[in-house]
């Protein structure tokens, strides 16, 4: 199963009639190491002066966000940080994590940007896990990083950004500024190879152990270039940072942005006022988002809201499909949305749902069916198909047959840290297994109807929690919905549907309603027997925690 | 030298905490040779019904595209030809040979695109040098590939595209469209490592045998890629093909629009009334040419110019740089020029004049200077500079101090086709040296000053000839200049330099003006000492043939 690429070797290199000349096997000067590292080199000397970074009052200039990746990549090999180890990050969306993405790798060292919301214990189970060998902790963080080095046997170096000497001191660690300001030397390290890893990205781990998925030179440099493509960032493109940068190196897109030579608008907490204003006061160009932080933007208040005219905002969302409301409710303020799919284990979006012109003149509603559709592979993704899971054969594209998502792509991880078994069981037959459910229409377009788990069994049919969601948010007073299955003594499981109303309709819809509106537009036993309102829990990345719910369905008497 | 990228060995993979977990090794899920042939796999899946070429009255949807290469490939595989092995393409700008640029790589075979401007003694040094296979004629062609195999001892196997069975078989050839429809399988060939060879460009040879210039699939896919990304490609882009697709595989065009999901409009013949008229009826978004096509455009008969509102028509041009008068009439009709960099040894750009915000607002004047530079290195491109000649070290970046372009990419040839001589003397200290002298300009921009053999040394003081040259288009009388070296047995060399004057000046401006205007214009010992007029002679990609002027410069009594 092991790829065959061997450049070294000549026996399949040259053409016939010089089977074995040596003059053209790969030397220095054609055969580099991909790396992402690159591109902040190149955008440094090609815009030293243009402003890279905007966080908060501080603007910093491309030479000088490239100086600093520098000396954090010197002070990481002064604190001792050898070729392969891991260096983890607790911090917002601010300048110094974008500075990780490049320092750390300069380093020769791994970048495991952690999870802002991850609880005391989950840090402590990473920092073992990973090795790991310095912390950066931004000042916000520092309660939840100081409980969590209670909890552990593990003793990195830890370094206080965002605070001053004192503060650092206070705490026993050392200040973040000081340490780059110690760093004298201006070399870096290149990869050896570009299947080195650069970064260790941790599965939220809704069940078990969080798995530590690994990344590489190579797969981050193709992933990179080809959100550039997909997303079509320019120099002149201004992006601003509101998914998180832990959530798989924020889809990459530190280092897409940086190839762009385009500018990162720094964001440490969603706010979507602060969203408003960022866009309208940068002319922002291009964002990703969680739709949560969608479904923020259109019930803000009217006062915090406005409206953009200096070209569409572009908008990459993905981890449910944006419902037609939210396609017209977003246009209206001047945004364009695409539907994007990826996970963890492939360094983010793999998958987006590219538009055909024929699309623009339709009618909403059917735009938005379509655009609801995960799509088609980026261009880096060398292959993307739904496959029975029995056979291991592609579903007939007919839109109806169910299979497995799966994909096989350079931008596919290396495998899970320390984790042989489940390393194998998602790297198999030549394709990485999404877990994800999913038809394949005629266009070849993929939509996922559910999670694997997330299928609901009534008296032996089944029912796809995302069709009853669906129906859900079209609820003129649904805010947000989902559905799970609750255990049922008579038929096995029945759909539960935890339902958030609009403010101004709480108190005055009844879980009949919600019952009766879903039997109006569903087969009768698809409809939720179980109806529960108030605010659904969500993971730091803005997904709805279905795990949550379904222990919350199995406690209903 | 040799790169020790060695993604198979475990030993520098891992963390150190599992340093021979063999689960983090590549895998087929995980580590897919990169190749081309991969765009067009998806652009058939994701656009098939959209037009992907247009030639003449014919449109060819992307499933068609992908269909024709894929019964290319099968058959040149029942032709006989085997993995590594030449398939001659002797062909304008039409279908087919962008079909060879897919079809030959899924037969595991190399592309040989071969000049359509060679003499039949050339194409025979070709054809037995690379040993080729199958040999692909347009009917356009045929009498100088006829005189070609008349004059080798190769034997290749003869399709005649363009025309029918009959006239085919008239040749004794076979026909291309038959050969194609016999094709029955639809498999195809990946390479087997991305090292593998995909293209045999000959270098345009004025001097000596042409070199063969191998180039294998990882360069093609990043070059590509790099050029989608600084030429802004997207899939609502259009290609105008102005520029060979046998210059540098098309400066790899094919391969780079197709990414895209863009449009090919082919273009057989440069015609500048054929060129407008596409440009309006395809609204055409991009084009390569050479600077002689862009002066063919501004002097074309009114009646056959037209201004474009559709948008700018983007112009990348390369070999010379825009002077400030064709970059001002260029923009009138509508284009927006971009200065590009590159050469047969790097898949053609690697290096392009990106624009910088500040200088939109320049006076045209100040624009034309700072664009007439070659650039910055393109972002897939690993590093360029300009090095002093005996110490090997970059030159200040002064703008002054010359030295020699080197350039060090993924995207640089694996060397030349049996040639390890000149292969090494072209790759070697780690970089690709280029042969042209430059200078590194304070922003890091590099600007050729001279090929090395174009300096005139004249009583022990350098001249540049393009300085000259700079001079010489200024002249407002001036259409096209050429300054070469003329052996002088008093000064060594002196300046000579040939023009063509605009068709309504000739012969009211003498030798005695052109020289006395340049000694108002340059140090008096860098004018000409002689004045040709005439026609100049180019290559056939427009370059003007500067050896053929020392040649008649030396014939000068």
């Amino acid at each position: 199963m092991a790829a065959s690429y061997r450049p070294g070797d000549g026996s399949m290199n040259a053409l016939p009639s010089s089977p074995s000349d040596p003059s053209l096997a790969p030397r220095e000067a054609n055969f580099v190491p991909l790396t992402p590292i690159d591109f902040l080199q190149r955008s440094a000397e090609v815009y030293p002066s243009k402003i890279a970074i905007v966080n908060g009052a501080d603007e910093i200039t491309y030479a000088a966000f490239h100086a600093r990746a520098i000396s954090l990549a010197n002070a990481l090999r002064d604190l001792g940080v050898q070729r392969g180890e891991t260096v983890s990050w607790l911090a917002p969306n601010v300048t110094s994590l974008l500075e990780a993405h490049f320092g750390v790798p300069m380093a020769g060292a791994v970048l495991n940007a952690l999870n802002t919301r991850l609880d005391a214990a989950a840090i402590a189970f990473i920092l073992e896990h990973a090795e790991t060998r310095v912390f950066v902790v931004d000042i916000r963080l520092k309660e939840v990083a100081r409980a969590a080095l209670q909890r552990t046997s593990a003793r990195p170096v830890v370094l206080l950004s965002g605070g001053d000497d004192t503060e650092a001191a206070a705490l026993g660690w050392q200040s973040y500024e000081a340490v780059l300001s110690g760093a004298r030397s201006t070399e870096w390290q290149r990869p050896r190879d570009e299947w080195e890893s650069i970064a260790l990205n941790y599965t939220s781990g809704t069940t078990g152990n969080p798995k530590g998925a690994l990344y590489h030179h190579r797969g981050a440099y193709l992933n990179a270039l080809g959100n550039v493509i997909a997303f079509g960032l320019g120099p002149d493109s201004v992006y601003l940072w509101t998914l998180p940068m832990f959530h798989c190196n924020g889809w990459t897109y530190p280092w897409a942005v940086t190839a762009a030579g385009a500018r990162h608008i720094c964001l440490p907490v969603v706010d979507p006022a602060e969203i408003f204003r960022l866009i309208d006061e940068h002319r922002v160009t291009h964002l990703c988002a969680a739709p949560v932080v969608l479904t923020m933007l259109i019930h803000a208040p009217a006062e915090v809201k406005r409206t953009f005219t200096h070209g569409p905002v572009n908008v990459a969302t993905g981890g449910a499909a944006p419902p037609s409301a939210v396609i017209a409710q977003m246009e209206e303020m001047g945004f364009r949305l695409t539907h994007l799919y990826g996970m963890t284990e492939c360094y983010g979006p793999s998958t987006g749902c590219a538009p055909q012109d024929e699309w623009a003149d339709l009618p909403l509603e059917e735009r938005a069916v379509l655009m609801a559709r995960q799509g088609v592979r980026n261009v880096t993704v060398s292959a993307q198909s739904v496959i029975d899971q029995t056979t291991g054969r592609e579903v007939p594209a007919d839109g109806e047959s169910l299979g497995e998502l799966v994909i096989r792509s350079n931008s596919v991880m290396k495998g899970y840290l320390k984790n042989p078994s489940a390393t194998d069981e998602t790297l198999r037959d030549g394709w990485l297994h999404t877990g994800d459910l999913a038809v394949l229409h005629p266009d070849r377009y993929v939509e996922i109807k559910d999670r694997a788990k997330d299928i609901i069994i009534s008296g032996g049919e089944n029912i796809s929690s995302l069709e009853v969601e669906e129906v859900l948010y079209r609820h003129p007073q649904v805010m947000e919905a989902a559905v799970v299955a609750r255990p049922d003594p008579k038929w096995g499981e029945t759909p539960c549907a935890f339902v958030t109303l609009k403010p101004e309709a709480a108190g005055t819809v009844t879980d009949a309603d919600i019952i009766a509106f879903c039997r109006q537009n569903l087969a009768h036993f698809k409809a939720p027997k179980t109806v529960v309102f108030g605010p659904l829990p969500k993971t730091s990345t803005g997904k709805i925690q279905k795990f949550d719910l379904r222990k919350r369905a199995e406690g209903i008497e």
